[in-house]
């Protein structure tokens, strides 16, 4: 299936906002087996929008649009489509009573503006938003189904997988055939060389296929399946799962797509266990990062972003001796930093990270892309020195970051160990 | 001027990758008066790109193409703007020396899949990229003005700078006329009252005109001028920016674009004074927008991302009775965070944040978008208290983040202060 992605709205047209939501839906559809060929953004312009509807009816199968939904003037997105798929709006009775629930849920009464928003296309079909005034809808325009959504992200992305993506994660129907799909996230290894390893592993015409994705530093593994039969492909699927994560080994981190911040979360919520985190170079991304995992304040005690010495030494409790001695990068540092961040905090293990993320501060002995990384644990501290091949600031900071989070992972998988053996 | 964005690539297209070059393109291109009507993203398909840049070439002036100048086989950018223009590929021996030159200096030899990127269409002017190996280039296909420079965001950024934006941004004459441009960035008013307060500031056929855009939580004041002799041009816009300087007062952050972390940034290192941060709800974000300002070293010590009590109590020294007594989102928390950090930093300065940033854990009496403040400074510390209308987690971390900058901002401009007298 050939997919399209629109996104509405003068806000991402100026380039005010970065479009997040374009990438959400393309790797939403992608995993599932859609393709996505184009993506394209236009403002708030009535003409422009009812233009590119056409155009997309024209060339795809299928296309989600996001933006325009909202109450006030400058929100046409449903009186384009009506427009390029030549049909008058109508108030829908069943959009109506979803914005006024919303309103009323809250203690509030609905404004006149927002009976706009329950304006929709003939033969439009309403799709609920349950975070927010703004009820979708779906249509085919020529032979293109296409499903609108509003722009705001929190709204947007459960109405996508309520009303798209869920209908294909379960192994689903349609044309006559059964389809199953399956995402193992990975880290740690690149590309090629996941590439390699899973190099034969299905047989040409076979009915599975394998294709990678890189989700950097990330390299997640798809694998599609297509039948008659579900009990058939279900098995057929299970054993090339475990074929991949036996050739995988450590270096998977989920067989359902989760990504690394949210499968180290798990573990630790799993094991009522708490994590302090001291960091420099990553500047403050792996708190973002941990306290975006849902349920993060369950385990999440502490992060110090100590970027002087000064804090280093007063936070956390690095000597002054270590820091002069062997200077701010070194597992030195890293190991008292991450000593230090567990002690604070009271928490069961502690990370910390300290590098050079360019793009200057390199040397010859410390080139832009090292990085030393404690990590403290009840059992006892070990420190790791890694150099990675980037320039780039921050890609060297996610590189950092997935680096020290793999390492409590792999810790408490128990495939790396702070005392005497090594990996 | 029309222009359209054009971002190629599978990463891009597949949503692996967050497209910010158009984001950036856009607000760089709409900063300096060319209005960018369109977006597209497509994969490194041959056919793709040149049917879009077909496309584009029938309906624009300009358009900044980003991607697939690289040296592998799905590289064809280049390609597909010969077979748009309908001219031959030629290797450009500007482009080639280049190429070399940038392997040189690094005492490598050119590889010989590199040569491929200097293989550009007939005609085509090469620009320079000093960052990377792939060189840009500018062409005209039909009569729209086409400029290719590399994906990577940190090399197209410095390239767009140089070929596209500084030939505008600095006072400069096309079709006969010298264009001006001033951007003056502000905090703390709505759009609608920033809107108000300019009202009628120009006359309507006057060469200054002046233009909003919302960077949220910043309200920037786009200034345009254009006329026939720079001097008279020049003296209306600094009379201008004198008018509008006065009449949003101490929300103006900069008359240069900088936006509000820069522009703390620069007052705390014009002053050698330090700055320590405590945050909760705002998970990290302070500190990555801090450590983003260049030359952060120089003045940023150290945030404490306490999310839990016990880390406030540990690390901050907060007191376990005021915890227990008023809860972590409170004034008086604020107030002992923001001493804590200063104190344990050894600090200046030092901004605190508690609150709730949704989208749940909100009560009747302290809803989502609730936040405390803490400023402490030499002179004493102060503590607010805003609730913010947004059910959004990711705008109110922005707003309550940007909000605590901007106290520290006022109080060094001696607009607020932290004792006695109110605002």
């Amino acid at each position: 299936m050939q997919a399209e992605i629109l996104s509405t709205g003068d806000e991402v047209r100026t380039g005010a906002v970065v479009d997040t939501n374009a990438a959400f839906i393309a790797e939403a559809l992608e995993t599932i087996g859609i393709t996505v060929n184009r993506h394209t953004c236009v403002g708030d312009d009535l003409d422009d929008i009812a233009a590119v509807l056409r155009e997309i009816a024209g060339r795809s199968d299928m296309a989600v649009i996001t933006g325009g939904l909202g109450p006030t003037a400058d929100d046409r997105t449903a009186e384009a489509a009506a427009r390029a798929a030549g049909v008058a709006l109508e108030e829908m009775p069943v959009a109506l009573e979803q914005i006024e629930r919303f309103f009323h849920a809250r203690g509030m009464a609905m404004s006149t503006t927002n009976r706009k928003q329950a304006l929709m296309p003939q033969g439009a079909l309403v799709l609920e938003n349950t975070d927010g005034t703004a009820p979708g809808f779906r249509m085919t325009i020529g032979a293109c189904r296409m499903v609108f959504l509003p722009g705001v992200p929190r709204e947007m992305r459960p109405m996508l997988a309520r009303h798209v993506v869920n209908a294909f994660t379960q192994p689903h129907r349609s044309d006559g055939m059964v389809h199953v799909v399956v995402v193992i996230s990975t880290f740690g290894l690149p590309e090629s060389v996941v590439g390699d390893k899973l190099k034969d592993i299905t047989p040409p015409n076979g009915p599975l296929r394998v294709g990678l994705r890189v989700l950097f530093p990330e390299i997640h593994v798809r694998v599609y399946g297509q039948g008659e039969r579900l009990e058939t492909l279900a098995a057929q699927m299970r054993q090339l799962k475990e074929i991949i994560c036996e050739r995988l080994g450590k270096r998977v981190l989920s067989t359902d797509g989760r990504r690394l911040p949210e499968v180290l979360g798990g573990m630790l919520m799993e094991r009522r266990a708490t994590l302090a985190v001291a960091e420099s170079c990553t500047g403050g991304l792996m708190a973002k990062q941990l306290t975006d995992v849902p349920g993060s304040s369950g385990f999440f005690l502490l992060s110090a972003v100590t970027y002087a010495n000064e804090a280093k030494i007063a936070v956390l409790g690095v000597s002054p001796e270590t820091l002069e001695r062997y200077g701010a990068v070194d597992e030195a540092t890293a190991h008292e930093m991450a000593e230090g961040a567990r002690r604070r905090a009271g928490a069961d293990y502690a990370l910390s990270t300290t590098g050079i993320a360019g793009p200057d501060g390199g040397t010859a002995e410390k080139p832009v892309g090292t990085v030393c990384i404690g990590l403290a644990t009840p059992e006892g501290t070990r420190t790791f020195r890694y150099v990675f091949p980037f320039g780039d600031r921050d890609l060297n900071r996610r590189l950092f970051a997935a680096t020290a989070f793999d390492r409590l992972r792999q810790y408490l998988m128990g495939t790396l160990r702070v005392n005497g053996l090594t990996e």
